[in-house]
């Protein structure tokens, strides 16, 4: 169960650099792909002559040619010609919305008159100059809601990240969770902690001391339908936490598209926006080597529980108070879903409904002013 | 969906040579093997004992020994002898009718009271001291359907095969389909191109030159079920093309047999027949080299078609007149089918019902004529 | 189909040591670990909170720590605490009743009223200092039906192992089949034969002659729900055989146990029980290494019988003399199935019934008394 009419990341440009791309989003199988240099199409990957994935051809003259017999296709999903054919009559493939923006490929896999490229969440920290932004694609078998939930409870640091970023003080201090507009956002403070081993690492990278006590936050705000930012962060302890001035802090955002792929599996497109050291490319690998490390931590964890969850379906969830952030962020799915069928139901035509709404991304313009 | 009253390629002899061999020819599961040397028995794969695989025995005094207790099978399906047993009730298992002819070990699925060894295909090539054969055999993951559709529209080499055999002229230049008996067949004759790099490659070791003109041609033979004969070959421009004399064209016949596993899976027995160096046993395996790389080509591209469109059931494929090969072909399967269940139907016999038809072979002639 | 109020073996030790194991017996997914040193504890691996398999977790103070969000679960089923929860109302997970002993960890998968550890086999050579023991673990694809057929029918010897352990006179000696009170038991006497390769070398290793006539011995003996002993040996022919002294003979116990993963899928706990050389882990090392091929010879042909049964769903397999301990064995199981069934019908309550028969295990004694 996802919803369908909103934007979701697809793909990053690099994936689309040199050939199509066939990518499954919400049970849709889609080829992205480049008509142009800088233009951007998203097709149902079916060639409409014997069926072969279009995602197999290539890029010829604007068109995507079919790898199996050259049928030529339009980015509109028309037929443009085919060798020795009149093409006219030939049914239509299926278009989808597609827009890059942010340094991603967002795709609108509902209905495409909704397709609102405003709709498209506001990144504060992409395409600004005073930020740096690293990261990579990790495919995982699990529902999509399940990656959520792991990413608005951040206890399970202290267990699953335990040699990076995971401290018991994650446990023993409570999170507040607030909806805030169309977010849901989590917040813990740490006053007086000794930083875990990733943040000590980055404190002495800002020629900061890794001995002293710091304060620590973690400020989780998670969009509809399935975007989280975090913000992250130690300052020295007694200099304002979270609202430290830059000298005496460490902080970053992370960022975390979650796609579904099908009702058990997704996309996971996750990364790290920074606004110091920016021009520091061998950080930028640095800091995905690292978090590629413990986002793997996750995925494992998160497809053993998907295993488990099936094998004990309908069994209840226990939720607690520190669940409230996937709780919240569940409510707003199901909310979504139940808006695209009550319009289904009303009308009886097929996800014709309420936009989704506008993501106002107050946690991007709070990171960078905090920066 | 398969006819099963005819004969199928089920396996070469190399495969049989040493042990047993345990394959599913539509849907049913064999056991292929030589009681004795020159001899040849298919049966049900299943000891009757305790349902073991037969294919896992032994050849034993012209019995095959089950590998896990002893039953000694007898090719007519009955068991000969078992330690300690007296098996005159033991259960008989199924027997098949095979054939060994022209260099294939043929199997008959269906009623074997129909299975007259008159209906194999003449293969006017194969035995014949005037020509060689070589090839190989693939496992496809595809409807068998689909590589029937593939070998009778060879638009496709423009693009699957484009730096071996395609080249833009076979999509330019229109093909004729015809029925011709109890054949399909599709030819197309490109005059006064430039061969492709596989055709340039065999103009030069026939000291041919290889930079002029061409007359190039494809003759696609299809007989039910699933056998396609392909006589492909070029001629340096102006001495009568396909009819030209030997020493102004190099030619060959392309064979394709095509055998149904399940549904959605099949077997294929590929390979060249030529009759030109005939006793060059490294031509023989440098063209299989070849011949393999292309056909891996197909294979790669008609798995994922499969996917596709057992992932959009139900959608319709377009018939161009490029797909009149395979319409066609399959319009004969479709009545081979329904003749089989009509016989059914009207007797509430299983498959007894009127022979495949017999195929006359008469591209073979050709090829042999033209050789 | 496997009874489920009795007692399976379900690890041993060295499985456990390190980290809590998870295991799927009879369906169940059950955590197998130590609370304690020298403790053992069974549960769901299923963890209340949000589904995470148990097993991923880590002891802690006697409780089982989950490895998400830090749970920590008490051997009884119930939740301890958990980081800033109260955790009283929190749902109890199943507690499955585990036992060590004999060097195994037994589990009772059905009804914890009913599981009394002195239903759990007696062995006699276990925790005796006479006898030594080495074993290892397979995961076998099949039915664990088939593998107790399989060792309760020696005939396959000749065909499945012959280069080791078969020969001809297994399947010329007839086998006797008795139902001696819980147990089935299928002997077999081969006097005066050549010893085959395993033996020879055993005879070797014991200072006796390896090219004179040996009388063979194999005692086969099942006990519910799916242990099986066999007592094999050799003795210098005209000594007595299976009572010879035990200057004259090598002999042993091959150990099974034989657990239900699935309905097609089974643990096989193997080894060897010897009462010769006990010290020598060398030669534990070497038996162990020798029986391990003899085995996988084993699992290969049984996956291969239960895929060959699946394919043909309802054929009737051949009952003859020699599958009579099979056959008695399954009756057995198939009363303790019905026994289950009828109490659950009548009382309306799952599985609470009489508990498993006894198992008195004479074959152990017999053993030890013949050493």
């Amino acid at each position: 169960m996802f919803p369908k009419n909103t934007w979701y990341v697809a793909a990053t440009p690099n994936e689309i650099a040199d050939r199509p791309l066939g990518r499954q989003i919400c049970g849709h199988k889609l080829v992205i792909y480049r008509p142009r240099p800088g233009e951007l199409a998203a097709l149902e990957d079916f060639c409409p002559h014997r069926g072969a994935p279009l995602s197999l051809g290539k890029v010829c003259d604007g068109a995507l040619v079919c790898g199996y017999h050259g049928l030529a296709m339009g980015c509109d999903g028309k037929t443009v010609s085919m060798p020795g054919q009149r093409v006219g009559a030939f049914p239509a493939i299926r278009r989808y919305p597609a827009v890059e923006r942010h340094g991603f490929i967002w795709v609108w896999p509902g209905e495409a008159a909704l397709a609102d490229p405003a709709l498209i969440p506001h990144l504060a920290w992409a395409e600004n100059p005073d930020w740096a932004y690293g990261g990579d694609l990790y495919h995982v078998r699990c529902d999509y809601r399940l990656m959520i939930d792991n990413l608005m409870d951040l206890t399970h640091e202290t267990y699953v990240h335990s040699t990076s970023i995971g401290q018991k003080e994650i446990d023993e201090t409570p999170v507040t969770t607030r909806i805030e507009g169309q977010e849901v956002v989590c917040r813990r403070y740490m006053d007086g902690v000794m930083a875990p081993p990733f943040w000590r690492a980055n404190l002495r990278a800002h020629g900061l001391p890794d001995d002293q006590p710091v304060d620590r936050w973690q400020v989780c705000r998670f969009s509809p339908p399935s975007q989280v930012m975090i913000e992250v962060g130690v300052a020295l302890a007694g200099h304002g936490g979270y609202e430290a001035a830059p000298q005496h802090k460490v902080s970053s955002v992370v960022v975390d598209f979650i796609t579904p792929e099908t009702e058990s599996t997704m996309w996971y497109f996750w990364g790290m926006a920074r606004n110091f050291r920016v021009q520091d490319a061998e950080l930028t690998t640095q800091i995905r080597q690292g978090q590629g490390q413990v986002f793997a931590e996750d995925t494992a964890i998160l497809e053993q529980q998907q295993k488990s969850v099936e094998a004990w379906p309908g069994r209840k969830l226990l939720m607690l108070n520190i669940d409230a952030g996937g709780v919240q962020a569940r409510r707003m799915i199901d909310k979504m879903i139940a808006a695209e069928c009550a319009v289904v139901a009303a009308t009886g035509a097929p996800a014709i409904g309420p936009a989704a709404p506008k993501t106002e991304s107050p946690h991007a313009a709070a990171v960078a002013s905090a920066a």
